[in-house]
């Protein structure tokens, strides 16, 4: 017996979103995901907002992130377990789903391990591109982990960065991120200490993974004018930047009531000012004002990126065959017959 | 190139689901499932609980139901769309997941549609074994859909029920019941009024869909010595019973925090007693204790038990072919190098 069309939901496997991003282009895609979260953020306050669902574990922390603008219905499930990569596995993984609000029927379940990446760094430099100096060539990328490439590519491709001047603790994760970033159209600049990276950056980008509260930048670091793009502070207890940094930035987030928690900003007093990215995109707030001006971007990841990158996946997949059809959802032919098509099954 | 067992999650689909119940047995399998469920409420204590998280649209609800032990997680995705049914499409429809804490990677991907009914009526009938009459022989089911028939074997298999007497206003529901009933050992009673069905009933079953404030059942019809199965109120502003029963009863709830909020109680006053079934399950708190008690288990439905028959399932398929492995996690060979593993796929 056939499943129904509507009991069957668009599978995409980590293999078809492989192929996907080589059939559009790894910055080409990054760039329309961009689009697709600008056009979303502009539109914020159409979208049910809650800060994420986390499960917390001495080991890691696994979260579910949900969200919806009325229509359609998004979440994505994922864990950090920064002590994975010793043992060989990834700190990230996840996966993601979007549904019918009308129906309550999922309609794209997808991996989203390589997708967030693709929907973390286009989110960096979508902000980077309202917030970083126009003239911004270089990058300081710190941390050169998953994340790291994404980022310089997302960067070159929305914010004319041409140079990236790479740090890591570890040499041969700096190594790798370089060896990947060959003849992708950036000059890659590996450095051995951290003061060494953000020599002459106009963007410093930090994306490191321990779980403590680090310092990646102390304060005499940092000079007048940069943007910084501080992705690896994303959970409590996890932080990157020296406190002073903060006190001399002014500081955008994406949703206050999740950053406060989970951010860089986990330091400050709840009451400190911050902007919000949508108002920025949308005009109400002001990005950039002058030349001096430390910007920074606190990034924790919002469940509304990704529910711009499901919704742009289900799109980018219609009429391919990126996907294959899942049989998940039991569909009677009598709605109220669930029984009698188990029995007829038999 | 083929990805890492890690990166593959075992996936129970419709099919292989319908497939597993008829190898196992329907009633045998809600007997199993109900031995677990019975487990892990012994083990209340070693659970996160939190209430489930709702989105609320003017057509049903989308809700994520996650809970953990501290050694698996597991959430389950499920809708709720009374009006589905006029269109042809289910009420409810789910799937669930396990994933392993300590590394934060999903372990199982499975409907639970199918199962969802099973594990429903598997709580129902474990709740019934603790607090119906010892002498029950004959259940009114009122409202006769999906879950109808699922609650009548559990009833069979686990409490003793030999005779339902089914009640639902569409005819033809309670037609597709007793039919699909026939030749299961049960003497199968369709009655044309609700009054009808309960008469000489030891235990009464509501599972009615409407979303609203319904009264399936008023004072009167309810004697003394009964258990009250009350399913179908299970959202804010869905309540089946007269509050008079209520104040008649003694209630008993999976997580009053939840109930309060989405079960019958949602009628009384806040701080109206009621009764744990996990503290009678481990003998802190007394069930049934005379002849002439009105007992109602207020049911809404609570992740544990979403978790008992999702660790079920993961040990049922262990070694079988009742599942396929799904490519949904990125899994490169070198955590930290998911960019190459992408570059390496093109």
């Amino acid at each position: 017996m056939q499943p129904s069309e509507k009991a069957l939901v668009p599978f995409v496997s980590v293999d078809n979103m492989m192929r996907l991003i080589h059939h559009v282009g790894v910055e080409q895609m990054i760039t329309q995901i961009a689009a697709q979260i600008e056009t979303d953020f502009k539109r914020w306050e159409s979208f049910d907002k809650t800060p994420r669902i986390p499960a917390h574990s001495p080991h890691g922390v696994i979260e579910l992130m949900p969200t919806s603008d009325g229509e359609a219905y998004g979440f994505k499930y994922v864990n950090g377990h920064p002590k994975n990569t010793s043992e060989g596995l990834q700190t990230v993984t996840a996966f993601g789903l979007l549904a019918d609000v009308y129906t309550g029927y999922p309609t794209l379940l997808t991996e989203m391990t390589m997708l967030t990446a693709l929907r973390t760094a286009a989110t960096s430099a979508l902000v980077g591109s309202y917030l970083a100096p126009k003239s911004a060539t270089t990058m300081a990328m710190i941390g050169n982990g998953a994340q790291s490439e994404f980022q310089c590519l997302a960067f070159k491709a929305m914010c004319g960065i041409n140079t990236v001047r790479l740090y890591d603790t570890d040499p041969n994760a700096t190594e790798k991120c370089a060896a990947n970033l060959q003849g992708k159209g950036l000059r890659v600049i590996a450095c051995k200490t951290p003061e060494d990276a953000i020599e002459g950056a106009h963007i410093i980008t930090t994306c490191t993974a321990d779980k403590k509260y680090a310092t990646i930048l102390t304060d005499n670091m940092v000079g007048p004018g940069v943007h910084i793009n501080a992705i690896g502070g994303d959970c409590p207890g996890k932080t990157e930047l020296h406190r002073d940094i903060l006190l001399r930035s002014d500081i955008f987030v994406e949703y206050p009531e999740q950053t406060r928690i989970e951010g860089e900003i986990q330091a400050l007093e709840a009451d400190h000012p911050v902007t919000e990215m949508w108002e920025v995109m949308t005009g109400k707030a002001k990005g950039r004002t002058d030349d001096r001006q430390i910007t920074l971007f606190d990034s924790v990841g919002f469940a509304i990126e990704d529910f711009s990158a499901l919704r742009y996946i289900k799109r980018a997949i219609d009429g391919t065959d990126f996907f294959e059809p899942l049989d998940m959802l039991a569909d009677p032919d009598d709605p109220r017959d669930l029984f009698g098509m188990l029995m007829r099954a038999g």
